[in-house]
Formats: structure tokens, C-alpha cells, sequence
């Protein structure tokens, strides 16, 4: 049939999308992305086919748009591919299930090399087999900016934990890295390249992939991942639950390199704790003696509203806002 | 906590989404969805929570570009989340399944009115309601141009038809309307608004969401929906079942609108009912004695490769390439 290009990979270092064609770049796409063996069809028909055993699916999507949530000079495509997989299997985490199948979509301009486009892809389903997940479909457009739509399913051993859950009592736990890849941000956003730790922790963050579904296990209360800021988030795992949370600052690590980069932006480092979101953390509340390995105690649960820090209103920036 | 917008609906009149803000926003749209039995936790936690039976869950995923997918001088915002809706549960028809869940995210500019994206919400829930499925998740986000990434999760009653089973003998059968869309979109392209009937074919396709599964359970040997066009998609099928898809121009209805507008402008209507997709028709291979009601058989398959009409190769457009 006319309608389908020709150029088929390996495609010369410099095609781009315009010149791969859509079928021929799918073709290549999808080699990339190994199947599972719940996956009984996988990328190609007019949907993949999954083998799901009863019990609890959860979904969840996420957009990525270029120049708002990731720049092409501030990371490379297999980074921008690691960043977009952990953030929606960040997701599943938080409910404390395991990430099985992923789509994701990719809008770019015509122009856009290949490569980017196949590194993406690479990094992606490094990410993903990092939790042994499989990317099932997708679809492939045209746009004036990249956007990249990801959604991921899973499933949970046991029931999903909620935002909503949170009593009077328990206490606020973290896990995981926070506050570096907004330290990163920061300083690639003043056109340095270091701390490299920090820069790192933005362009590919390392969520804590099994502490979700051990923290269900151990008997979490309510959980939440660290998106949009430490505070932000907590604001909503607080208002979902109707209680305040007091987070304590002493409990808080400021890890050294953010020092640095507190000195040389003159700013207090604890704002890129408090505020930062990156980095996927995983905030969750528990009963005083449920705390699991590997979690940090940075707060209580109280009656009330809202966020607190020392028992106080904080007005610094509290996360990342969309419009 | 200050980083939530504070407005909240019902917004002004000619509020766009940067004054209504992120969250705000969601919860208006939030409201617009209703959810099924199946969904223990739907939009606002981390992830929504399904109660899935065991069995063939379908997945698909779609991207839809303004200026490229729709156009807002030409389709209502309603007409928009109709389209969008209907693109992704014919997937899931196309396999002989029924669609329970959707995802959708928008990524669109600050100035878009709030009430472009109400509308799209309602028009989107409007049309899964056509079929029981629930909108369970979405995202919101900032973009120079609106994208709209949608994916769908359905379950099969059998096992899903794929597109690979066409067999020598099979008959090619089509449901639904065929070229309609294309040929209002052909108007709209010149300026025109009329004949009404395909130009509201256009924008609300009517896909026939009863006879996925009718032809899975009457021994469909493959299935694909109609969305790139009539001669590209019976090219996919042809090529994944490795056989030849003739068409014959006698079995293919041309309706009244569609000479109407060839002869407006100049082309053979019949170009419209080979090269469209927009309608979502399914397009279904059988065998000769299991086509069922509401299907027209329009073709045969024989050993070969690749889609003849009349036994010829066609030089028309076949349909829609994407890069």
C-alpha cells in the first residue's frame, strides 16, 4: 500500500520522524519494548491483550510536555525516557501495588531526531523492567512540542492505600531521596552542571520501587508520592484524610551537596526539602509502632487541617504549580 | 496550603484555565465523570482502583493533536470529547471487547476557556456512557497547543480477535458508515458546512459499539476498526494475517451526501468511502457463513499480500499517514 513509507531501521543518524515515517519508527519502537508473560498481545493490533488475575487494578496517567516538566539540553532522551517511566510507576507505588503494563504516546515535531526518539524509548523500558514491567502500546503523532502521555497499570497484593486514611495519632513517614532533584533543577536552571549528585538525582530520580508495597504490608495508614512538592503533596494527603500534618524540620535530612547549592543560590537548602518533588519519594503515615525498615519519621498526624512545620504555617514555595 | 488556586466553580463566564488553576479545575471535571460499580477509587488519589474479573483485559492508547486530530473552529468542545471518546472504545470493539475504563489527560494552553474543556469533558462522558465505561483518571497540564492522550481498558467475554487470523475463503465483511466523515471533513476543508449530515458525522462519529463482540462470538477470524482509512486498515489486517484483502467497488455503498459532494468538488465520491476512517466502521474477515446481522460483506480474502480493488491495484489515497 502507498500510504506506508519506506525508510525502515537502521535509520541514518540523522532521520528524523518526518523521514522515518510512522510506521517505520512503531517498527522500531516497539522492538525495543520486551513483553511479559502476562502480555498475550503486545504493541501492534488494535489493542494489546493482558492476562489479569482478579483482584485490584490500579491506573494512572501522566503528560510530560517539553520545556514545562523536561528540556532536551537539560537531559538526554534515555534520561527524559527514565524520568517519564518512574514518575507513573511512582504511582502504582504509592498505592502500594506493583506497576505490570504501561502505554505511553509520543507527540513530536517532525523534525525530531530519531535517535532522541529511540533513546526515549530506551530509557523508558529501562525503567521499566526495573519493576518488571512491560510497555503494552502506544501511538505515535505529530505535534508542534513533545508531549509524552504515559499511563501504567498494576496490581496490589493487598488493598490499595489511599490518601484518605491518615488518623490522629499516626506518624508521617518518607522514603526515599527528597529534595535533590529540585537542588538539580535549581542549579541546571542557573546553568551549571553540578552538583553532578544532584543533577543526576533530577535527570534520572531512583524512587524507592518496593517500599510501597511493603509499607501496605507493614500497615500504612495513607500514602502518597512526592510529585509536585513534599509539603504540596502532604497538603493533599492531609486534606484527604481530614487531619493536619506536622512535619518536623529536625527530622529532615538536608543531604550535604544541597548545603552547597543553598550557599552559592543564597538560599536555604531546606526550602528544596520542603518544596521539591521530583525525586518520587514516598511520603506515607503509620501507627507509631508500624514503621517499616528503611523509613523516616518526619512528622505527626493530628486533628485539624492543612500542613504544618514545627507546629507552624510555612510560607515558603510548598511545590510546583500547573497553571 | 498557598499553592492551591483558590478559584473555585462555577467559574466566570470567560474563565480560562490559568484562572481557574490546576486543582480547581480537576475538581469541576472530576465531577463531570461518573463511575461505575467497578471503580472502588476513581479520580484524585495517586492512582484509581479497579475491580477487574479475571480474563483478557484490552488496552489501547491514542493521541489527538489540534490542528492535526480536530480542529476548534470546526467541532464544538462536546463534538471534540465524542470524537476522542469514540476513537478509543472502537479499539476495544475492534477486538471484540467492551470498554470499562478510561484515562484522559489534557495538555492545552493557559488561555483555554474553562468551558472548552467542561464541554470536552461532558461530550467525552457522554459517549463512553454509550457503552458503560467510566472515565477513572486524568491529567491537566500546561502545552503551547491542545493534545489529548486517551487510553482505554476493556474485557473480552472470549478471546479477543486479533487482526492476524484472515484466512484464503474468509469473506471481508464492514459495519457501520463508511466515508461519511471523510467527506465532511472534506467540506469543512473548503470552507463549507454542509451536507449537515456528513459534517455531523464528522464530528460525532457513530461507531457500532454492539458489534465487536457480535462478530467475535458469530467466529470473526480477524477485526480492525476503520481509523486511517478503509484501504490503509485492510492493508494492516492484510498484512498481519499474510494474505491479499480485495475490495469490490460494487459492494461498497456510496451514499446520497457523498455524490453530492463529489460532484461539488470535483472528485469520485467513492475516493471518500476507500480512503476515510473517521467513522470507526469495523472492517472483519468470516467465514462465508458466519457473517452476521448488520454486516455487508464488501470482499474476499485469497493468498497474497497487500489490499486489491477489484482485483487491481488502487492509485487513490488509501488514507491518513501520520509523519
Amino acid at each position: 500500500m502507498p500510504s506506508q513509507p519506506s525508510a525502515t531501521p537502521p535509520f541514518p543518524a540523522d532521520a528524523t520522524l518526518a523521514d522515518a515515517g510512522e510506521f517505520g519508527l512503531i517498527g522500531a519502537l516497539t522492538r525495543i519494548f520486551e513483553q511479559g508473560e502476562h502480555v498475550l498481545v503486545g504493541p501492534g493490533d488494535d489493542a494489546a491483550v493482558l492476562r489479569i488475575r482478579s483482584g485490584h487494578v490500579v491506573v494512572s496517567t501522566d503528560l510530560m510536555v517539553e520545556g514545562r516538566h523536561f528540556r532536551r539540553d537539560w537531559a538526554s532522551a534515555e534520561d527524559v525516557g527514565h524520568r517519564a517511566a518512574a514518575q507513573n510507576l511512582s504511582d502504582v507505588n504509592a498505592m502500594g501495588g506493583r506497576a505490570h503494563s504501561l502505554t505511553v504516546g509520543l507527540a513530536a515535531p517532525a523534525d525530531l531526531p530519531v535517535q532522541w526518539a529511540l533513546d526515549f524509548a530506551r530509557g523508558f523500558a529501562e525503567e521499566c523492567a526495573l519493576v518488571g514491567a512491560s510497555v503494552v502500546g502506544g501511538d505515535l503523532t505529530r505535534a508542534d512540542e513533545v508531549v509524552i502521555a504515559v499511563t501504567v497499570m498494576g496490581s496490589c497484593a493487598q488493598s490499595p492505600v489511599l490518601r484518605s486514611g491518615a488518623e490522629p495519632g499516626d506518624v508521617v513517614a518518607l522514603c526515599g531521596r527528597q529534595g535533590w532533584a529540585a537542588g538539580g533543577l535549581a542549579v541546571l536552571g542557573r546553568g551549571f552542571r553540578s552538583p553532578r549528585v544532584l543533577v543526576e538525582a533530577y535527570r534520572r530520580p531512583e524512587p524507592p520501587y518496593d517500599a510501597g508495597q511493603a509499607a501496605a504490608q507493614a500497615g500504612a495508614t495513607a500514602m502518597i508520592d512526592v510529585s509536585d512538592g513534599l509539603l504540596s503533596d502532604a497538603g493533599h494527603l492531609a486534606e484527604e484524610s481530614g487531619v493536619t500534618l506536622d512535619l518536623h524540620r529536625a527530622a529532615l535530612e538536608v543531604p550535604e551537596p544541597l548545603h552547597a547549592v543553598g550557599s552559592a543560590l543564597g538560599a536555604d537548602p531546606m526550602r528544596f526539602v520542603l518544596g521539591g518533588g521530583d525525586d518520587h519519594a514516598l511520603l506515607a503515615t503509620f501507627p507509631p509502632d508500624r514503621v517499616p525498615d528503611g523509613w523516616t519519621v518526619v512528622g505527626e498526624v493530628r486533628e485539624g487541617e492543612g500542613v504544618t512545620v514545627d507546629g507552624a504555617a510555612y510560607d515558603g514555595p510548598t511545590g510546583w504549580v500547573h497553571f
